[in-house]
């Protein structure tokens, strides 16, 4: 086949970009900033929804939708948050168009401008808080435990597919608490949960530890993240958990009655994680030959391909790759049997690789003599030829074995490539390079905003719980508390 | 519980806001003409998406994601689709809002004014017509079968909740064909398939036929459509499917390669059901005392009062019905331990009563000593005392039932509400009281209007197929080569 990626080295960016699309995940539309997600890239995206979904359920959480449009006085009720979100938004003026005059299509009608301006929700958080005014009165309301799947537009002037888009989709869980303890705890549960579907599904490592003041969302008190690391050595923030304290509830009001029968505000967290993590599963394990997929995201787990000269082959290979086909199906394993007669074997093989199936059989007619099959695993590259017995469970166990080695070279690597510095020289020597750089800061925003200048390195995260090592800042020399994240990121 | 509702034969139109309300299924939201879907209503339709997507993918079909923002020039390239669609839109005319230099919150930036405005998709035949003119070559690339899970606006004078909001989810399936004939079966087969989930899940009868002219969608050349009866005789179209010819093709310029090397225009089909359906739900079934939902689309399947005086009671109540819990998961059915504290049984058999759940079984001290249960059905009111053995068996059987009972009650409705008159003066007298009415039409567009115009009533649909009886038109007594279904509409 002709889809020839660039290289990792040769243009980590380009290689990225020719991925996305010769993989068919997805393509930048004639809007825009704005994206198409093609079958094979929604597929994935799907996947991720239905592990996150169930994990949301399983902690008590309900979904339920609102609007789309918040009107555009709401931003500047919490001071912080207009500050933040309010500025590169997609802005409704008008609610008609009609014919133009002049007859050429179609103009926006001027008696039909709004009195107030609706914003397209870049998040949520204002529409929801004005619905928890009405909706929470009695400690008996609590805890409200509300998710939300939708879109979310951010203007953006620079932009790449998946990884920041102007209209991209997301979860967003917002949640209000009877105590302030109770929020931290939902938002720190949330952290674990992001924590846990990274690692176990996405098969990519993640830092845990909360925001520095800079990097905080607007509106919170403290933003805890994952973060990961990609293969150009930058990192990718994966998803953000925010403990937002009682400052929704006093912009919009809201106020519950407690068992004693006071009245008094009420806790807040918000959480996200949006179709970035597809950009973040291509980036983290993808290799020069395409995608490599973690099994239990994939779309398809197993494709099998035939090898013949003659329709009658075909058929005899049809009949014994139907039981195969069966045996998985009844484990769930999802499975597809390319028998296009419009390509060969080759360009077949070269596109599944591409499209980062992880695991390929192939089966000819000396396979069928000797009741064997080819089996090559998309991770490694490796192939074996195994006998046809048991066969679905030699395969169940092998993308097992896929999804964990996949997770573990992605650790391995995050790990050669996190250092620990304690000079300014060294400092600026090693994040140039990559990789996450544990540091001594003095703790001030001022600090934190000279070194993003000197080096466009900023703080990842800010490790959770005590680390038992004082030193002393690396670009002031002031003193600090404890070692914190710094790295390049996307 | 304080709860009551208007009647239906009090007030149709209260009854059914009051429901909606009270039962916390929706609300009205700040934003005019915009809905929030709470929890217990977007878990219904979550329930529906879930049953289509799975019908929809057993036939081919694949999930793509379409942007929100249509270039408003997009709109005029088919002729009738933007007479039909681009009128009530939202438009988004700028990207920036920035601070008030007078200090009043934030205003829009007019330096951010957008070259072309942008349209909230009322519907993505535009946008992804545009997209498949680049996804289509040859004929291999055919058929192409994508839907859409997405958000719509379509902005709206008067709105009800669920039946008509500016805002509404929905799924817009979009298919690209070799042949017209192929394009055809499509838009039957999605029509057959609409019809199914109608039927089978919601438990409601539908007619389904073709759109008259003015009925039809703009820029299709054949609507199909299925109908629905609702309690107070009016219809409600419940999904349509559309043929949609070379229209957007030739507006978009999407041609393929055929077998034989001739470049030919592509052919289309588009349809879609939003959540106008769970509007539907509410109003085939439920009476005055609340919801009565189909047990296949219930959240909650059956619901366990536990009546006791003291602690000790309750423990052993618990007890017995965490055996009946853990048997009911098994068979996949979703239950709910109703052992809130703060209300009494009276309260919870009510609130229930008002969701529509199913099945209500209540356990006291009593039945410990018996091992019986009490098991009230939603749809006919009736209790019995059942013996705890087998009792998840009979719970299954009896959701069946249910089920079953809920769809013949709406079929013998719409039967005993269905009409077959000849006469204008019985024609106009027929559809005033309400009812699906059949009656020959001449066929023209300004019978049509006229007959509007002077009853209110429509053609609902024109049944597919030869009906073997000819007759006189009732308004002008043209001929008329088969009846039409004729009835006042939401």
């Amino acid at each position: 086949m002709a889809k020839q990626l660039t290289s990792r080295k040769e243009n980590y960016s380009q290689w990225y970009n020719d991925l996305v699309i010769k993989a068919d995940m997805a393509e930048n539309s004639s809007v825009r900033g704005s994206m198409v997600i093609k079958p094979y890239g929604y597929a994935i995206w799907e996947k991720m929804q239905a592990a996150l979904d169930k994990m949301f359920k399983d902690t008590g959480h309900q979904n339920a939708y609102f609007p789309l449009f918040i009107p555009k006085s709401f931003f500047s009720k919490e001071a912080s948050h207009v500050e933040g979100f309010a500025k590169e938004c997609a802005v409704v003026t008008h609610y008609r168009l009609k014919n133009d005059p002049n007859g050429k299509g179609v103009i926006v009608d001027e008696d039909a401008k709004l009195e107030e301006e609706l914003i397209v929700r870049p998040t949520s958080e204002a529409i929801i808080w004005d619905t928890y005014r009405k909706w929470i009165q009695s400690y008996r309301d609590l805890p409200l435990l509300i998710n939300q799947w939708a879109n979310v537009v951010r203007w953006e002037m620079r932009t790449r597919l998946f990884l920041r888009t102007s209209e991209f989709l997301w979860q967003e869980g917002h949640t209000a608490h009877a105590t302030k303890q109770e929020a931290i705890e939902e938002a720190e549960l949330i952290l674990d949960l992001y924590g846990e579907f990274a690692e176990k599904w996405m098969g990519v490592p993640v830092l845990k530890g909360t925001k520095s003041p800079n990097e905080r969302f607007a509106g919170a008190i403290d933003t805890y993240c994952i973060e990961a690391l990609m293969q150009d050595g930058k990192a990718l923030q994966a998803g953000t958990s925010h403990f937002l304290g009682q400052n929704f509830a006093k912009a919009f009001d809201v106020k519950y009655v407690t068992r004693e029968n006071k009245l008094e505000y009420v806790w807040a967290t918000s959480w996200g994680v949006s179709t970035r993590l597809v950009g973040a599963l291509i980036m983290a394990h993808s290799d020069d030959n395409g995608l490599v997929l973690p099994p239990k995201l994939a779309p398809i787990q197993v494709v099998i391909v035939p090898i013949y000269r003659k329709p009658e082959q075909l058929d005899a290979i049809r009949e014994k790759v139907q039981t195969i086909i069966d045996e998985l199906k009844k484990k769930d394993i999802s499975v597809k049997f390319d028998d296009r007669d419009t390509y060969k074997p080759g360009f077949k093989f070269a596109e599944w690789e591409l499209k980062g199936v992880p695991v390929r059989l192939a089966m000819g007619p000396r396979d069928l003599e000797n009741g064997t099959v080819e089996v090559a695993r998309r991770d490694t590259l490796e192939k074996e030829v195994l006998q046809l017995e048991d066969i679905a469970e030699k395969i169940e166990n092998l993308l097992e074995k896929i999804q964990d080695n996949i997770y573990q070279k992605a650790l391995d690597f995050r790990d050669e490539n996190t250092f620990t510095v304690d000079t300014w020289e060294e400092f600026k020597d090693r994040v140039e390079k990559g990789g996450f750089v544990k540091a001594h800061w003095d703790g001030t925003p001022e600090t934190e905003q000279k070194i993003k200048d000197e080096t466009k390195a900023t703080i990842r995260l800010i490790p959770l719980g005590e680390s038992g090592e004082t030193g002393k800042c690396i670009l002031t020399g002031l003193p600090s508390e404890k070692r914190v994240v710094f790295a390049k990121a996307y």
